[in-house]
This record gives structure tokens, sequence and C-alpha cells, in this order.
């Protein structure tokens, strides 16, 4: 690896890399990330709240799902008491595309569910938030998307000095509101997870409300949708939807013992710093670089 | 969208973006990409020659694999030799490893295949080739893995002009040659495919062959491996493998008629404007921005 360092410094060319660890310019090579997660302390995990978990209940198995109220806190707010209603119970996944999205409803949803009955109401769209005081680990190498990208309570994003705002970005795995046109037009009631390779230029397009912490599987397997943008043409096609549920509301024997990997640590900074320098010996040649979406959030 | 224009100006900060098109200077928005390819000329299209298509028949359906001589040439040959010996007929997917890659081998295969027998000979590494005068697109962007990032020949590929050397991109359906350390250690009997963001910091780290041109679901929603790396811990869930045949070999009658989008021409830059500056109602906010792996080469 060490006989391309100099090669791969000559495209060094955005200012961003000003940023670029301490680590490096000791020319010390980071632990493997295998290494670096065995010796994580407990203060390094964090538990996730169970009022900000959802747990979505499909015939293939449990998804796990982490809130992020402090990005869209009202869609997240009424995606809870929509699913206190119960209204996700019998709904469908009812889209499954190829390199985009999974998306499933309520049974019904704003965007017009599969089973006809009364509708709920829409939400202004809750697309960015005030930087302000919120923390941010950044990912050192630029990004083709936004200005700014890195970490921040947990969930990857884009940030906008110029703005002052900080958005959740469509990494893998992270979950957002279905809408019609009107950008104002969804509420929760119709959900997507990332299911390909990013979809960045949705950011700051849609409201996104978290992220799946367990069993991402479960969801990405599914059959891909013969119809337009994926949509089951034959309803039977559907994935029924057993339940969703708060975590609150899931007994405590029932509940899953997840930790997630604290993205506001030295420890985490260390992990970022080997995904960019792979050590491990099957790496001829380490790129020395790290796109937002590739660094993993670990969960145990 | 035109009010974040000038705002979106403030990031620009990459030299790279001296190649912005035309289109943007001259503050027209591109058509939408659909009503881009409905205008498209037969000549805008080429033909996948059968000698450089490989056809995998799964339990799940068929998936069509355009290869790529020009930047792997001892490893395309190989595996057509391999494929002409029926190695893989018998076969299997033994590999499904969520965001990340599914893999396939011979029966007998560089890694220590399904079926102990006899072993094929091992193949140079072919990471990257002279960039010479192949034909480039540059995504106009910037790329957080190569100084530059663009179209050759069909494929999303990585350049560096400080080496004149271009590589095939680790972009969703790319398709690679597994190996062991050694980076020697490969000769196309095992085979993968990207199934999920796209992993760049594998590239020329391994030696690319090809692209799914057509199928690419029938790989991606196979069932995750619950062992190290997503293998298949028991064999019985492996999923066989058919048959592989080229082209060549596959009654006319029995090909697909499969066009692929020239990356070379006019309308393909277009095309990449179009997928840069979204103009279609959904979109709130145009990013006015595309990475590599995000800008589509459509197949009809």
């Amino acid at each position: 690896m060490r006989r391309h360092r100099a090669r791969s410094v000559l495209y060094l060319a955005c200012p961003i890399v000003a940023l670029t660890s301490p680590l490096l310019a000791q020319d010390a090579r980071p632990r493997p990330f295998a290494e670096i997660l065995g010796t994580a302390a407990d203060t390094d995990w964090r538990t996730v709240d169970p009022e900000n978990t959802l747990y979505l209940e499909l015939p293939g198995g449990r998804v796990v799902i982490e809130l992020a109220p402090d990005f869209a806190p009202r869609h997240v707010q009424n995606i809870r008491q929509l699913v206190r209603a119960l209204r996700f119970d019998g709904g469908a996944i009812g889209r499954s595309q190829d390199n985009y999205v999974v998306q499933w409803s309520a049974v019904v949803d704003s965007m017009g569910g599969p089973t006809p009955g009364q509708g709920v109401g829409a939400l202004p769209a809750e697309f960015e938030v005030a930087s302000g005081a919120l923390p941010f680990t950044p990912v050192p190498d630029g990004d083709v998307y936004a200005p700014e990208a890195g970490f921040t309570l947990g969930f990857p994003v884009g940030r906008d000095p110029a703005t002052g705002t900080t958005w959740l970005a469509h990494c893998y795995g992270v979950v957002g509101v279905a809408r019609g046109n009107d950008p104002g037009s969804g509420n929760g009631s119709a959900l997507y997870v990332v299911i390909g390779h990013s979809p960045r230029h949705l950011d700051r397009n849609l409201t996104m409300v978290g992220r799946v912490v367990s069993g991402m599987e479960v969801l990405s397997i599914l059959p891909r949708g013969s119809g337009n943008l994926g949509f089951y043409e034959d309803p039977r096609d559907r994935v029924p939807i057993r339940s969703i549920r708060v975590g609150t509301d899931v007994l405590p024997n029932e509940r899953e013992d997840l930790r997630v990997l604290r993205t506001d640590t030295p420890l985490f900074r260390e992990v970022i710093e080997s995904r960019r320098h792979r050590s491990e010996d099957f790496f001829v040649h380490s790129v020395d670089r790290i796109e937002l979406c590739n660094v993993p959030i670990p969960v145990r």
C-alpha cells in the first residue's frame, strides 16, 4: 500500500482535505476495523431509546428502525401516532424497485393505500434542520452532493455552512417519507428505505425519519415489482405487514438489545480512518479516501 | 429549483467543476431523461457483441452480463474458456452479502469450489489499463475516489491523469473476479457482482470484467448468507447454476436482443445533464450535481 501513497496525494484537490485526520499526518496506519470494535468501551456504544424504535414484523422476519426525531420531529411524532393507532397492521409493502427503494404503507396512506377508508392528514416537509449546536463528525474527503458530509447523532448527514442546515443523507438503509409531487403531501403513513446505491440526489427533497439498524436483509431481498417504479402490479404480490410497534410498546423480553456505535467519539473517528486507509492484507491499493455512505455505523 | 442555484455554486470547490457542461452555462434545463431516451436515434444505441456476452441461467431466471475485454483481456478470455469447458454448469452462487456482493463459482474455482476436483490456473491481476486513446465521457462533479470519473466504452470508470490509467469502477451491477489475498490468485472461475452501495474502495484492488445488463434483480434478491462475508453456511442454501454460456454459443432465437446506450455521444452527455439538473415536478431542490454510480446506462 505504501508505494501508492505519493501518487494518491496528487489528486487530493478538494479544499476539504485539510480536515485530514492527524492519524494520517503521523503516517501511522489505523488499526483494522475489527480490532477497533473489539476494544470499544461500553461508553462508545449507545442504547437506542425504545420510544425512537420501530419494530416492523414481516413474514420474512423482523426489521428494527431507529427513528430520528431531531431531524423530523413532526413526522416522527405522527408515525408514532399512526403506529399506535395500528394503522400499519394489515398494511403492505407495495413497492420494491431494484437499486433504489422498498416502500410500505399503512392500511390507508397519504398516497392512497391498498384498502379504501379514512385518510390521514399531511404535514409540512421537514427536509433540513438548523445545524446549530448539533454534534458533527466530518468525513474528510469531500462529497459530491453536499458541501460537508459526516455524522450527527448517529446518522449520516450532509451540511451546508452557507445555509446553516443539516439533513439526513440517502445512504443505504436510511428511511424516508414517501410523498406526491406536493412537498407537503407526505405524513409518514407511507415510508421507504434505500436498498441500492445511495440516491443522494433525493437529499433535501424528502423528509427522512430514521435508519434500519437490524433486519435490513428482510427488506432488501424482496422480489422487485414489475410495475412502474417497482410497484407490484398484482396486489397479491404485496408483502403483508403483520404489525409495526413502537419499541416502548413491545414487551421488554421481546425487544432487541441493540447497541449502536456512537458517532461523536474518538473511537468512531478511528473507525472512519481505518476504513479510509485499509490495512488488511487483502488490499494492494489503499485509496486513502472514503465516501460518506461507505462508512459503517456498527450495531451489535 | 432556481432559487437554489446561487447557493449551490458556493460549494463547487473541486477544480474538476471547470468541466461543467455548456448546458448549464447557458442556463437551459436539459430535457427530462425519459424524453431524451424517447428521441434517441438508432445510432445512439449499440448492440452488445455476442462474444462479449454471458448468459447466466439460474433457477430465478436469466442474467445477462456484458464482458469488458478492453479492461481485462486475459481474464475475459479465460472466462470464455471456462464457460466453454462447461466449468460453471453445476457450479453455484455461494455468497450473498447484504449491501455488498453476490458471488458465484465454477464447479471448481480458484478459491476452492463446492466440489473437489481439478483446479485451474491463476492469472496476473488486470486492475487498470493505459488510458491511451480510450474514449472518455467525464462526469463533471468530481469523485471522492478517483481524480477523474466518467464512462469509457459503455462502462463507469475512474481515471488518473498522473498515471495515465483507467479502471472499471465498483458501481452497482459491475462484475469482478474474486481472489484471495494474493492479487494474482484469481482467474475468473469465481465472480462477484456489486449489489449495494458501490464499494469504490475496492477499485484497483480487483480485476473487473463486465457489468450486468439484464436480470440484475435475479441476483440482488437472493437471500443473504448467514456466514462470514455472507457465505451460505449450509451448502444446501447455495443457488445452483444451471448453465453459463457465451452469447455466440446461444441459439440466435434464444438470445436477448439487447441494446445499450452508447456513452460516447452528445445524447449520453445530455443524459448526464438531465440527471444532474432534475426538472421533473417532483423535485423541490435540484442538487445540480451527480456522482458516477448514479448515472444510468440505459439498456433496452
